[in-house]
């Protein structure tokens, strides 16, 4: 009989698509390009030209039997052993290529991921705000997904709310940095203190909890920024990573678990994962795309435009008396809102053709996300949008 | 914690992989091209060139933004579009693109079926002799896999026990038509009394029976035998397809669930399915091989050499005093062993370099599994081995 729980998710519309879907009704209206539209976090720069490049190599000059063969149901051997050297150069780490389970981007590594460590019931935490897939990701696998709530301060993580609901319950802690929707990348101290928390409750609760890592904006860093890489602080990590924003291609869906080779039972994770494959439909990602990235791991598409964006916004929105972390990457920012309703807020941007997202949908209402994957020539001409936005809405806001 | 279900997986290695790397192991003593392998299935013959030609001129004329965005996650709507278009015209059905949810290959497909139609705790029905993936398939969804036993005089249908199996807890019956690793088709007799049966199962217990009809070698279908359209006989139908056979390209992962049009909330079933994505980390297919996929629909790859293979092994093992019943597509067969201990029988092929499965992997214990998807040359050159190992292992049974 069809399954009434996956029936009635479809009554629960995200915000964020009916944002979009609003803005691409009013672009209809006077043209999409103004409409200042920061609702999605869709790359805005094109893939390198070498991607493409090899693409069309392999498919010139390569058998075909070969080429869309079937790949292990872990990915191709040396594709996976590239990945291990590549993440070696960069984090001083010592993957090899068994450490290395290739999956359909970030989600169908965590989707594996939080498999392999927890069993339906048990809790997995992580920290708003947050990215609303989580849930889903989470709660679909069966394990049971907590919400630390916000330090609002600067975004890092509020230790002390952590400690309290960090409980015998807890097998997995799962982090995103640099994070969507904040922006805001965890420091080394962060780092540093989260992870000695884990290890000491991990001593006193005698089981594993391990660290979920979600890196997809790990190569949009912002200068000056301190970015540590997560996996070299604490043994049972798990880093799961997404080429969709580092390479622009969100639709190749391409990624990784990366299993820290110092974890518990280290030898059988990936192929725990290749278990788990067999029961979610996954078997691997598609070998074209596995050869194609193997070749451009240390390339990115070029990043440098979200900066450009980032600082051009901030700068605005400060001036204009918005309260804001500054990002130190990724291609969002999470200001507070000029009222305490985050929604009432967005639904009178609308008026001005700002399409913003109230920061409920991320954990920390009173918020909201600017996904500023756009261009920056639009980004200039949204800044007109905003002031004359204050200007009428919050007139007691603004200084100038 | 790591989980201890899929830790314990790893121990049992699937017969069909041991057998595979015992030909590897001997290939690299004698050549592979002496050992006669005939274990494994992947397609021998390459993707049309189009298919080839479609990715070039994707990836040389598109915009790499677009071409590599991300896709809705029930598929690119042209392409779900096309795809509906081409089965309405060759199978006479009623598809529109919302009945049609892109997958990840037929294991991404049945995944998703068996998610929307079955709670865990329910049975789901299938024949022997079939595919051992089904086992994890339906088992890691939390349905529990029943397996009706084969009837081995035609591999058809054993329509009296099915009846007795078929009881108020199944919610679904998955078929594989053609068969693996039968190489049978189901014919019109056998889908219209099974699809009967199912009916009046419906009504008697008052609730939905859905047929999950599993179809990768839909495509590879032998002269003259008949091979009709399984969603064209019941409303309450999922078609799983899977290009990875009819366009030679198991690694690119690419296929489809196809909702029939008059089953029960067909509305909302492709919709669920991308509910349902959301846990898995399925979420879409590459969004390069939809599009190129889309421009070959109608198209194959030369699939006749499986039917060559097919009628120059059947006429030998037959001749050679074999039973078997003659596929009516597939590249496999499934003949009786020439002793009731299968196992035994393929242990002993091994020392004339003849790899062949066991059924006891596919639940039909005393047959043996020949996948003829090689070249036709290796299939001659394998016949005086065959030879060899009948007259010397089993003289009483051959008349020559």
């Amino acid at each position: 009989m069809i399954v009434q729980k996956y029936k009635d998710m479809l009554k629960g519309k995200s915000v964020i698509r009916q944002l979009s879907e609003f803005a691409t009704a009013r672009g209809a209206e006077i043209g999409y390009e103004n409409v200042f539209d920061f609702s999605l976090g869709n790359p805005s720069v094109p893939t390198p030209q070498k991607f493409t490049d090899v693409m069309i190599e392999l498919l010139q000059n390569h058998d075909p039997m070969e080429l869309h063969g079937y790949s292990q149901s872990l990915g191709i051997p040396a594709v996976r052993e590239k990945v291990a050297q590549s993440l070696n150069k960069r984090f001083g780490m010592q993957y090899t290529g068994n450490h290395i389970f290739m999956t359909t981007g970030a989600a169908g590594a965590i989707a594996h991921a939080v498999r392999c460590v927890t069993q339906p019931g048990d809790e997995v935490l992580t920290f708003a705000p947050y990215f609303p897939e989580y849930q889903p990701y989470i709660n679909l696998s069966g394990a049971v997904l907590k919400v630390v709530p916000a330090n609002t301060e600067d975004f890092q993580i509020n230790f002390q709310l952590f400690e309290e609901m960090l409980t015998e319950k807890v097998m997995a802690v799962l982090i995103n940095t640099p994070n969507n929707p904040s922006g805001v990348v965890y420091t080394t101290d962060t780092v540093r203190k989260l992870t000695e928390i884990m290890a000491a409750k991990e001593k006193e609760y005698g089981h594993d909890i391990f660290l979920i890592s979600d890196e997809p904006y790990r190569e949009i860093v912002f200068e000056g920024t301190d970015a540590p890489y997560v996996s070299g602080f604490y043994n049972n990590s798990l880093s799961c990573y997404s080429y969709s924003k580092s390479l622009s291609l969100p639709g190749e869906r391409i990624g990784y678990v990366a299993v820290n080779p110092a974890c518990t039972d280290a030898e059988y994770i990936t192929n725990m994962c290749a278990q788990i494959s067999r029961g979610t439909g996954h078997n691997c990602p598609p070998s074209i795309i596995q050869l194609a990235v193997a070749e451009v791991l240390d390339l990115t598409a070029d990043l440098s435009v979200y900066e450009t964006n980032c600082n051009i916004l901030y700068k605005e929105l400060t001036s204009l008396g918005f309260e804001c972390v500054k990002p130190g990457g990724t291609f969002y920012m999470f200001p507070k809102a000029l009222e305490e309703d985050a929604i009432a807020f967005s639904e009178k941007a609308k008026a001005y053709d700002l399409i913003l997202v109230p920061g409920d949908t991320f954990g920390a209402p009173g918020y909201f996300r600017l996904a500023y994957c756009i261009d920056t020539e639009k980004v200039e001409r949204s800044l007109p949008a905003f002031r004359k936005f204050v200007r009428e809405q919050y007139p007691q806001r603004i200084s100038c």
